[in-house]
This record gives structure tokens, C-alpha cells and sequence, in this order.
């Protein structure tokens, strides 16, 4: 399969999981290293997230746990809580997502991840 | 609800979702950390992982996705692996898990999980 | 122990240790996630903070050690130097900690942390 | 050798490296934690920076990439991307830095590095 | 750029970077993960190693500079120093990377590399 | 003071604190690293161990935590527990600071260093 095809399909998924915000995103990246949003396309959303075997919204609250246990992406665990809620998961979800990373990955972590949280619900 | 309780319920737990290697963990702690044991099952079992609003499977799947990409975990993403299985993830829904994972953590903490799901999947 | 033993048990503590800023925390969470404020209140300070064979300014000191090493914990790290300082801990001991911290986490975290600590410090 | 050799020619590298504005971070510490910003002179500076076998500008890329990788040092990859462009890497070099982080930290810690590329490339 | 060019031209990098053993780590892959294999081929060896603006020994130093840092990627640390060694960078150049982690990433990061180091260099 | 009389007192402290184990780790890297191991007795223990306004017991236990919190220095852990019990600190006191971290780190942290501790205790 061409690259522009894993392109076309990124953006495709990008749109559908992540919206505006998520092309927005990607967009951003194009006056300082355009590369890292094509790959951002092309790998992240072409290859990995339309990969079988596990539904999007699993992906992405595997993907909300992560970025939470992690502690090092915040404006990207935004983005996540975003697409989750866009491609149905509720609030609840999300949240109960958190507290599962509580034993694995401390308070903290959790309670970082709450106060994202709460932005991204009020501003729906 | 009185401690015992939550004992109670989080050891039921525990032995539903990570079987005789979870108990076999928490009985390891007795002579150097008992207490540690002990809030394993009350908290991380009892009060946690009982909670409703997100499926026991979602939770083990969150689970792996946070300790793939911490990478710190190597013992307690072995046994969240063999629990995933237990309570009917599929090996497949388990790697995608840590595929899921590259474009968040990277190569390595990828590379590291499949170590582990190797050997968890050839023991069983 | 009744839950609410542990839960009126770990207030008492929280409020101790970290005072009216640590009651808002978990005030704060009331909307958003409730149970991790109650379960904060119950574990966090109820089982953990309240253990005895450490005094609480050495629990207090082991804390900023490692939020400071770990980097990912910038709210949290600020709360628990307020709240070493509330207990009894000085100023330079706090510092000397984040200190200590330089061989094992390296500069930046150390760098990081004095910038909270002086924020706190001039706050007083 | 005496401390304040060792001082004196971690300054000359510090100035030499960092400019200014690696000055300004020593001096701001010069309240609250002197010593963290001697020990930055001495040790960082006067020891390992100018120690042979390897050119200023691949330690200074190195940098780069760890702090890139490790995603709790916000403000000092701020610090050594200025540092970088100073010593003569150019702004195609640090972001190609960050571009080969995203196989071995993802792609949150390489966008969080372009988002700080991009001020110090704005502010030059 | 089709696929199998994406991939023809990765194991090209790969085996010129990584030799025998980068392509033995591929392979193992191949019952648990096959994707895993072919996506480092790809996408990290492919797309990110080939490109221009920094020499693929620059590369391998920034590559031992962030794991020696992150210290969650020990077989992969080693891996990378085989290869900064393959592709003509001296021992001396990878302990200097790796002395140059200490201020950043603190004293356990680096003695944990050298650790590796010394098993690299004894094998050879 | 000129560098040998800080590698003179970095050496006391040392032996002080970690005995003929810390010696064996500086003795061990003068084969591949010996500036390693020069800088970790001049500077970790000349320098930093030695500050006043912080006892020596207080900044082991804070480096045991923070060790237990990180999660990527095994090796260092087992010296600190050792040191932590070499300058008269209670096993109790030791995993009382390992339990401390559960809040903060998570239980795969504490698991960790419990098991680290299991054998430190049991070699005495």
C-alpha cells in the first residue's frame, strides 16, 4: 500500500477519533517539523489505530491509562479524554479509566489526571 | 463496611482475576511485608478493581497498557497478562494492547512487553 | 474498623499534616471524581500516613524525596513541602533533601524543585 | 585541582555553552539553594562538559535527546536547545534530535519537545 | 514510496546499523508479534533512521544518551551500543555519552549503562 | 579544598556508609568508567552525603524512597537498603519508607523494593 494511502486512511481515523482538535494537531506541526505530523498520520493513526482485534474505544482508554500512568503528556492525555468522549465513552468511563491506574501508578498520577479531566467535560 | 470486608471481598476478587499466582503474591509478602499484602486485597482488589462503570477485562487491558508503557513492572505485567487471560481477554486483544501502546511509550517498552507475553503465553 | 473510622481517621491526619490546602484538595474533587478524594482520605492518610516505626516528618521528607526524583508530580510536590514545613520540618531540611536527590534523579528534578520550594517558601 | 579552578572553568563553559542565560539560572538560585548552582558550575560544567572524547556539540545533542526522552525537564531542554543552536547545531539538527526520540519515547515526548523547538527557534 | 520499499530500505538500515543481531531481534518476533518486527523495520529503521540532517553514528549516541536516561530499556540499550560500535563509534565515545546522562539523568542511570557497556566491550 | 581531599572524605563517607560493597562498586568501574567511579566518591559522597542540616539516616531513607519510587535502579536500591541498615536504621524503618511510597508510586513500586528487601535482610 502507497504511503499516501496509509496517509489518506491516517486522516481519516485522525478525524474520526480525535475531530478538528486532532488535525489541528497535526496542522500545528507543519511550520517546525511538518515529519512528525505525517508520521503522527501515517503510523500512529494509519497504522496502529485501525489495526483489528481491538475496538477503538478500548484503544483508547488503554491509551487515557497510559498517558496517565505516565505523567509526561499532558496536553496529549487532553486529547485522548477529547477522543474518547467523541467516539463514545462516557464520562464515567474515563474516569473510572483513572482510578483503575491508582494502585499502579499512585495518586498523583491519578489526581493529574482528574484536573484534565475536568477541563475537558466543562468545555463540551 | 467493616475492614474484613473489604478483605473479604478484595481476596474474592483477586482469586477470580489473577487465580492462585495472585494469592500466591500476597502470601510471598506474610514475613517481610505483610501489610503491603494486606492493602493489595483490601484497596487494589477490594475497593478498586470492584468498582462498576468499566468491565473487569477493560480494567486488566487499561491495566497492561499503564505498566507496558511505564516499563518498570516487568513481575506485575506478567501477572496482569496471565489475569487478562484468565478472566477471557484473548492473546490477541493482549498484544494489541501493547502494540496500541508504541506510538505513546515507544519500541522498547513494546519490545519488553512481548518478552513477557511470549512467556506467559507459552506457560500456559 | 469501620470505613468511616478509617475515613474520620485519615481527615483528622490530612488536616494535620497539610492543613486547610489539603482539606481543598479533596473538596476539589467532590464533582469531578469524589472517591479518589475519599479513598486519598482513607488510604493515602487513613492506612498509610497514620502506620507507626516512621514519624510523620520522615514520611514527610521521604515524600518531597521522591516527587522530586519522580519528576511528574509538580501540584503534589508543592502540597507535601507546605506540608513538611506545617509538621515541623525547616527550611533547609527541605532543601537538603531536594539536595540529596541530585546523584540519583540528576539536576533538572533537583533544579525543579527548588523552583516549587521557593514558591512555597516565599509564600509562607 | 582547586574547587575554585574547577569553578572557574565550569563558569567559562557554562558561559561559553549557555550564555547568559545559563548565568541567569545559577544566580536565581542564589537565595534559596546556592550550592545546587555551585554544584551545576563545578560538577556539570568544570567536570563533565569539559571532559575529552566527545565534541561539545554531540554532548550538547545527547542532552537534547535525553531530556527530549525523559519529558520532566521541560525548562532545561528549553535551556540546552538554546545551548545547542549557540555552539553552532542548527534548528534542522535539534528537531532531527527529537525526530529520532519518537522509535524510543513516542511521539508525546517528541511533540512536547517540538512545541519548546519552536519558541526557541521564535524567540532567536 | 511503497510498503515493501518502506521496509526493503528499513532492513537495509537495519542491517548496515544492527547486523546479525538487529535482524535477529526481528525475527524473534515473528510467532507473538510479526507486526512488532516489520513496524521497527518500517517505521523506526525506514522512516526515522534514514533520514537526512544527522549522521547515523549523531544518531546512535542521541539513541544511548536517552535510554542510558530512561533506564526502562536495558536489552535495547545494548543493542544500540553493538550498533554505535558497528557504525564506528569508538568505547571511549559511548562512555562519554553515557558520563555526559550523569547531571541529567543522576548516577544509578549511568553505572546501569556501564554495566551494559562493559558487556558489550568484553564480547566483542 | 583541592579534589583528593574531597575524594579523601568522599571515601570516608562512603565506607562509612556502605562499607566494603560500596568500595567493590567504585573498585569495579575503574576497568571501563573510572571517572564514574571517581565522581560518584568525590561528588555523590564528598560532597553531597556530607552537607550539614540533614543526618545521614534521614538521607539514606529519603534515597531508599526515592529509589523505590523510580523504579529503574535495582542495583542502587540493594546498596541503600544496605547502607540504610549499616548506619542504624531498623528493617522496619526500611520498609516502613518502601510502604510510604505506595501513595505516591504505586504497588508495583513497593512490590519491587520489598522483594529487593527480602534479600537484603535475609543476607545478613
Amino acid at each position: 500500500m502507497a504511503p499516501d494511502i496509509r496517509y489518506q486512511r491516517g486522516l481519516a481515523q485522525l478525524e474520526a477519533v480525535a475531530g478538528a482538535q486532532g488535525i489541528a494537531v497535526v496542522n500545528s506541526l507543519k511550520d517546525t517539523a511538518p515529519d512528525l505530523g505525517r508520521y503522527i498520520v501515517e503510523f500512529a493513526y494509519g497504522d496502529i489505530f485501525t489495526r483489528p482485534s481491538l475496538d477503538v474505544k478500548t484503544r483508547e482508554l488503554a491509551t487515557v491509562a497510559a498517558l496517565t500512568a505516565m505523567g509526561t503528556a499532558t496536553p496529549q492525555l487532553k486529547v485522548h479524554m477529547q477522543a474518547a468522549l467523541r467516539i463514545g465513552a462516557s464520562q464515567e468511563e474515563i474516569i473510572e479509566t483513572v482510578m483503575q491506574m491508582i494502585p499502579y501508578a499512585g495518586f498523583p498520577a491519578a489526581l493529574n489526571a482528574v484536573t484534565i479531566a475536568r477541563d475537558v467535560f466543562s468545555a463540551k
